[in-house]
């Protein structure tokens, strides 16, 4: 398998995963056909899409792709049609879910860079690719998005960012440094889910 | 009446439908004055303002053009001050609403096409110019949009897209085909309303 | 201290100011540091990036300038390590938060102009860029944006922006136009608060 070839793959599990998280997320509101696709569409492609906006990328390349919107509704409606089986997925789902949080950070940065955009730009727009979609999927079904509220999620994007970002600007080779910085970004947030520190909060001080 | 001057009239017609909509959801929320005028613009623009971002068309129009932010304001001004004739009023809305519906999805698409854009990104953002308004109300008015709940909203509105950019696609004559997909969009939209199908929830599996 | 420096100054206080009233509003959520960090990011810097995307200025100058992220971050740590002093810091929070919303509602709608727009979109933009992080906060934290229920905050920006925009028109001198406008801005806010004006809902006529 080419390397490009295995990216196209990753970034289309990365896809499915993030769409199956909205799509279930979509279902336990009980939203209709239409509402469960539209949410599981925006999770993944929505921080993408504000991306491509703040880059100048017209259009975003979540809407002129088609394969992002058959791989959200094939998801969708793989969720809806089994909505047991998916629930035991649950472990797979958020695998791929980091795998897709490390790939979105990454290609979101690189993107961003190849705009033409600096440092800061780009990792903090590597960082909205990665969590954006979340970001919106929870604003749709009114609450407060997960990720201001669990601290291990968008930091490792910001890490696998970072870490991409500043290789490039040192001109480290391309043939490994995504492998690095999404590696990082997928082992920090696996190790966040197994040893529970997306649970812990940070206490605020209060009166 | 010329071509032009219906498809103006419409226009307008459609924003006042779509801004007594969000004006009247507005004042069901206790918002203030500045409250009412900010939703009806948002429900009746907010759409329009998502597709140009997305295809480049800078400003956009719902912000460049003073005639939607002032049919916006008379439309909050005569929901505030003709409350009961205005509830009265619930039908003519309904049917101005999906009128407006038809209209948007269609002149949405042509709009994206004429920009250049590709067959997905033109029915999507046509789809979008049509209800995007209206999950910017709900958002600002903090509730889950009601077209993630109702299917035959926004499909109708797909529909609708998809026949004007598909018969673009296949060379048909500019002269009828948007009146073709705008009343395709308009029965459907009517029809769901007589027969209630937008009351019908799909039912979610769950344990 | 020059005219520019003196602006620079009074920009970082209202970026300052509004991240405050961000991390504030996001600490009584319970958010965690990264939420924190968040919200007073998109508070301060969430209605530039709009005008920002509406305008074609790409990327947003709250993503490429580092000072703004900067100074986001000072405030949510600030806020989060001296809670109780930053609580009693409440009257000089608003007076840097109305001093932001006329800054920002003479700089947005001056920056639009400067992008060649009409005078409704800048007029409108600048209004936007003064309020439109708090609507974004509040989105976020899921509430209903206070501005739509507090008359005279979003309205004193629309004030500012018209006099900084219509002044322009009109060839007035650039040396004391904008302080003029900040002036009434601020002084119209800093009237709201003293009186309660911000208190006062206009009653809807309901059944």
């Amino acid at each position: 398998m080419s390397v490009h070839t295995l990216f196209v793959t990753l970034d289309i599990l990365g896809v499915f995963a993030f769409a199956i998280s909205g799509a279930t997320a979509a279902m336990q509101r009980r939203l209709d056909l239409f509402g469960v696709v539209v949410i599981a569409f925006v999770t993944a492609c929505g921080g993408g899409l504000v991306r491509d906006l703040c880059i100048g990328a017209i259009p975003p390349a979540g809407l002129s792709n088609w394969i992002y919107l058959a791989v959200a509704i094939v998801a969708a409606l793989t969720t809806i049609g089994a909505y047991r089986f998916v629930e035991r997925l649950a472990y797979p789902v958020l695998l791929f879910d980091a795998v897709g949080l490390g790939l979105f950070a990454v290609t979101g940065s690189h993107k961003a860079l190849q705009y033409g955009h600096n440092t800061e730009v780009a990792i903090l727009l590597g960082m909205i690719t990665a969590v954006g979609g979340g970001v919106g999927r929870d604003v749709l079904l009114n609450r407060v998005p997960v990720i201001l509220q669990k601290e291990i999620y968008a930091s490792a994007a910001l890490v696998g960012a970072s870490i991409e970002v500043l290789g490039e600007g040192s001109g480290w080779s391309t043939n490994w440094l995504p492998w690095v910085a999404m590696s990082i970004c997928f082992v920090l947030r696996m190790l966040a889910l197994k040893y529970g520190w997306h649970m812990r909060w940070v206490a605020m001080p209060r009166d």
